[in-house]
């Protein structure tokens, strides 16, 4: 039953989206502030839905953390909103033309962008995920079909039905958002099957979550999101901005991909180094998984020592190129550049790595070396977003090399074709 | 055995694309220029090794048609050679940086280009198709495991080898190109499992080595090669280009993808038209599997009947849709450029298609409108490949959308990464 009405909204998806590739900008940047308008305007009744999500959620037990996460609050309605509105002023991307050249035989080729067809994301926790995957994929000329976490459930409907109603309103095909109602498991599983139907599935959500999917989907999936992130600290690194930068990728949002894991520190630099980041991870309550040279270090510091000698946990193996997502990070001292560019290629997720460092040389090595998704000199790894880069918005964190890498937006939602120009030409 | 061989040439392969991503251009041109020598150098030896191949499969019963694909000549390896000297005068993907922009907060920040890692090449019979791709992958960066058909070892092994010679001498890093000497089956099926060694899987083949690879690879693969192509003559078409190209597009090369298989006629031409296509075309002794409104008009056609009457065969069902591979083609006459899109739309497989006519609209509609990797206004669909597209080479031709699409060269065997330019920033 549940399963021959995903097949429908597959079809109906599959039917808007060829009417959605052609669908004029003008008319789906109407339906994107059609949607920030009523983000704002129905606030009572997502907060309504959300609050029954939320009340659930909490008495069934559910951390704070993760409360934090499905909350939604009228900033945060209006934060939605404001993206909204970024996608909305985002060039247009499908028709975009490239490449574009004259052959000698005078066949004029290139090639123009075009939507991939239908999405299907299958998503966890935050409500927001609904209307962000939504905008980029109506603004990118793609159908979508929802699935969300089911603590979420209420909140999501809610805010599929606001985006339905804000797009068709505007002109946009009947169909083009398609929300499943049902929490079932199976629905999933079945989803993960309609090849031909969907043509990518973007999961957002715990290892879990993407494991399964990556190993059970039948069309392409682009896997991303967990991220072992490691910031070095080079012997010539500038002190203030290696401390800036250790902590904001540590403590702004530790619970989150692009969040540090481990900071790899010169031993040159180490003993000026680790007192400094130490004192500061410390009035966040940061707890440290120290390796022994980096634990010789912190221990020998009186200065410091009784503010941070709770929160120093000697390291064990399994503290390197693990994924913490909370307030813990883990320490190691290298002797060079090259033992860093070692830990990271073993260790790292291909996510966001960076270095610190005021040589010019060892900055370039870095940015040439290290094979991951984003790859920084001197700024927090904290960036790695689709609108922090600029893009306005995220459907995910590509660590694939395959058709897109690190924060995938609306260019990473199209193909292309290529047209050809003829006046009669023949192979010879 | 065999097994634990091939695992060994993974790892191998693995080792050498970690420092091919970073080798200077002049190295793997240099390469390029050792291995066309060496095709013309050792070309005695080469043949020797291909009339091996050719005497044994002759001997089998190979048709003649296969057989034409395996054999090679001096003026075939002076033609692949030149196709080397091509690849190695283009521009090397790696390394080019792209959407690079400053943002408000002062970050720098781009894509670059990086090679994808380890391809894995998995092909039939031609074995031109040894040396094309271990030239595009040495100039992407790319290390390549090759896997041709057991019916040209000999010539593969003998191609592979020069290959390997000619860049280590370059000072291509050993490991870059290998190739799998055993043909036994076992063997493609562990290579789909390689995943984690191989990035990429490209199969060059027929329907069902494709089918096989897409289904059972655990990594990402490029298929493609299936062409349904039709060719649609418009009311507006200059009658003498709508037969020249349908001509060159049948007859050119029946035996490839980017054959036509079906001349979609509109009703006001087809009275002109078919009798001018069928006259070309039964010189060239092309069968036709004419709808009913076709034939009524052939059959009228009192000066042509004589030349095509034994060439005309009522069309079915399973005509629609049909890549032929041979010298026939399915002929249909339709009422309007909506049936015209609907019937391409419904049959074709997203590989080539074009329109015939002279009339703006009707050109920029179907170019628009179809969804196939090519599209092309007045001109032969036997354009789409590599090098007559400009590309140097191609390593296959894809007709899904993801990554790539269409002809498959230097920039479609790459990923990028983003770089990160900063001075000190956090996020706030």
């Amino acid at each position: 039953m549940a399963i021959a009405e995903l097949e429908e909204k597959g079809k109906a998806a599959k039917a808007a989206s060829r009417r959605l590739a052609f669908l004029p900008t003008e008319t789906k940047n109407k339906a994107l502030v059609n949607i920030a308008e009523a983000l704002i305007a129905r606030k009572d009744e997502i907060l309504a839905a959300n609050k029954m999500d939320y009340d659930e959620a909490k008495a069934s037990g559910m951390s704070e953390a993760m409360l934090d996460r499905l909350m939604l609050s009228p900033s945060r309605l209006e934060g939605i909103a404001q993206d909204t509105r970024t996608v909305a002023a985002l060039p247009d991307p499908v028709g975009e033309m490239f490449d574009m050249r004259t052959l000698p035989n005078g066949l004029q080729i290139g090639r123009k962008r075009v939507p991939l067809g239908v999405i299907g994301a299958i998503y966890e926790s935050r409500p927001n995920v609904t209307i962000d995957i939504s905008c980029l994929c109506l603004k990118s000329g793609n159908a979508v079909i929802l699935r969300g976490g089911s603590e979420a459930i209420n909140s999501n409907m809610a805010l599929a039905k606001l985006a339905q109603e804000a797009c068709y309103q505007a002109g946009v095909p009947q169909g083009a958002i398609q929300f499943i109602e049902s929490t079932e498991r199976a629905l999933v599983n079945h989803m993960l099957k309609m090849k031909g139907t969907i043509d990518l599935i973007i999961p957002r959500g715990g290892a879990g979550l993407i494991k399964l999917i990556s190993e059970n989907a039948t069309m392409p999936v682009v896997t991303g999101g967990v991220g072992v992130c490691h910031t070095y600290v080079d012997k010539s690194a500038d002190l203030n901005k290696a401390t800036a930068i250790a902590y904001n990728a540590k403590v702004q949002r530790p619970t989150v991909c692009n969040a540090l894991d481990c900071v790899l520190v010169h031993n040159q630099i180490a003993k000026d180094y680790l007192p400094s980041i130490a004192k500061e991870w410390a009035k966040a309550n940061v707890e440290m998984h120290c390796d022994e040279r980096a634990m010789v270090i912190l221990k020998a510091n009186d200065v410091i020592l009784n503010e941070v000698k709770n929160l120093l946990v000697p390291a064990t193996d399994e503290d390197w190129g693990k994924e913490f997502l909370s307030l813990t990070a883990a320490i190691k001292v290298v002797d060079s550049l090259d033992e860093a560019l070692e830990h990271i290629a073993k260790y790292g997720s291909g996510h966001s790595e960076a270095i610190i460092t005021e040589d010019y040389s060892a900055a370039m090595r870095f940015l040439n070396e290290v094979d991951a998704a984003c790859v920084y000199a001197n700024a927090s790894t904290r960036f790695t977003d689709g609108a922090q880069f600029g893009l306005g918005a995220e459907i995910g964190i590509s660590t694939q090399k395959f058709h897109a890498r690190g924060p995938m937006a609306l260019k990473e939602l199209t193909s292309y074709k290529w047209i050809i120009f003829g006046s009669g030409q023949v192979r010879p």
